[in-house]
């Protein structure tokens, strides 16, 4: 399809992920305004000063007035309270997106706070992440190369996948389609439960009583495996309650994996403990290998 | 004190570890002429078309004679037998150190095999690693501006210490000293836990239905957390069988902090969900800027 193009775009939470999709969409020529909404006022006069958006409004119900294309780009936790403001404010034909980590969850959101618009919303994911947040972390390139996810409701209507589609794949995305449960199975999995096992890791570094001196010793392999428990708290907590089900059940089978690892040590199972690393080293450095980015 | 000059560097076991402090006392000028043992042909022939060593000797106890200065390299499991085969050949004088990422089995090893040495017998731990392994991935800077920790034993002369400490400053790296207790504790805790816990979830991973697919999604986050899970099977066997003890502890102090996290989980408990989470995060953060390498 041709590619679609956007008169008025709204972010709603102005951060990196937001920010990165306007910055994308402004540099394809796809987006003639940007407006962006959020709660921090020197958070939205940097998002102006780098260019991210055009226009700050504290006022999301103001903001949409208007708007072909709205981005919710806040935690899940606030979205609903975000919808229910700017649900009187929509035109019928306005899109409206997300970039929330979990699916399920926010579908449910659509659904509440949005009846009248579903056949416009487009339930999505965008996988980049980083360790910062904020505007000022933006950058135009974040999704080139990168995978973004979109989950549609059975009301969204083909023309408003594809426009969304059409978009991301304009930011240099690779688009895939799925189920919100499947999504959210396959995420707690891959990112949300290596992010909790690293916090829980820290946290068992900090009981120590030499934390200190043991922190002062941690090399790049430390590095590289805590570097995603540097992540932003409150978002965290919202994917942590929000996907609390598939969560739970990969975090204990981490428990139970951890558990069988202690017996093999117990017992000093030399082979079961080579088999048992093998297998995960094999399947680690296979996965590196496809992805050629070890 | 001056610099030592060492005539004939012998590594017993010729990879990564050991071929990068060859090749950084080559480019100092503090060795003329090194001997590299090992078990696989392709490897020693690979060493030698590097200049990584000068000659290959398959014969440890041939190898070592009228050497100064003795480089055990191989994975700690390896060590008795090798110290055994050297002990009679070894002449008085000649400095035996190692790079053992586990201490109080080592010094136990040079006490059982190497009984007469031991005031020129300097075990030591240089913190660099790499998911590569092998004398192809010997490198000229990689203990450029790293830790090495010697773990001296009661009988270790101060002037076969001196000489150790000296020839890891040439190769760039910064010296430190504590026994071999602390330093099992302080590397089980930041260094071979996080191996584990890095096995135990790929392992988790590959027990779903749906894996594949979930390793399809996988993204930057599991990247990192996930890039010391690839590494050698044999060699972290060893570690976490020599270093048992702290080790265990701490795996258990990971599934105590996991269970607590999940308790907060099913618990749906926001406030300190996000406490748990915000300590982990912070602390992380700071030792990054600490660091200044994220």
């Amino acid at each position: 399809m041709s590619s679609p193009k956007i008169k008025k775009l709204v972010l709603l939470g102005t951060g990196l992920i937001s920010g990165s999709f306007a910055l994308a969409l402004k540099r394809a020529r796809l987006v003639d305004h940007v407006v962006g909404v959020g709660r921090n006022a020197a958070n939205l006069n940097r998002a102006i000063d780098l260019r991210v958006i055009d226009v700050a409004n504290h006022d999301a119900a103001q903001a949409v007035q208007g708007a072909d294309l709205v981005f919710l780009g806040t935690p899940v936790g606030q979205m609903g309270a975000l919808m229910a403001q700017i649900a009187p404010h929509l035109a019928a034909d306005c899109i409206v997106t997300d970039g929330g980590s979990t699916k399920q969850d926010v579908c449910e959101l659509y659904r509440q706070y949005l009846p009248q618009q579903l056949a416009t919303c487009v339930p999505g994911h965008p996988i980049a992440g980083s360790d910062l947040s904020g505007a000022s972390a933006a950058t135009y390139g974040l999704y080139e190369g990168r995978r973004t996810v979109l989950t549609p409701l059975a009301e969204t209507s083909a023309g408003a996948l594809e426009t969304v589609r059409a978009l991301w794949q304009a930011c240099g995305a690779i688009v895939y389609e799925m189920d919100a449960q499947t999504h959210d199975g396959v995420f707690a999995s891959v990112s949300h439960v290596p992010h909790l096992v690293s916090f829980a890791y820290m946290n068992a570094v900090l009981s120590k009583d030499n934390a200190e001196q043991c922190l002062d010793f941690a090399g790049t392999g430390f590095r590289d495996f805590t570097r995603i428990a540097g992540s932003h708290p409150e978002m965290w907590r919202d994917i942590t309650l929000a996907n609390h089900q598939a969560i739970l059940h990969d975090l204990k089978a981490n428990v139970a994996q951890m558990q069988r690892l202690i017996g093999l040590i117990e017992a000093k199972n030399a082979d079961d403990l080579t088999d048992y690393i093998n297998q995960a080293s094999q399947a680690r450095s296979a996965w590196g290998k496809k992805r050629a980015n070890k």
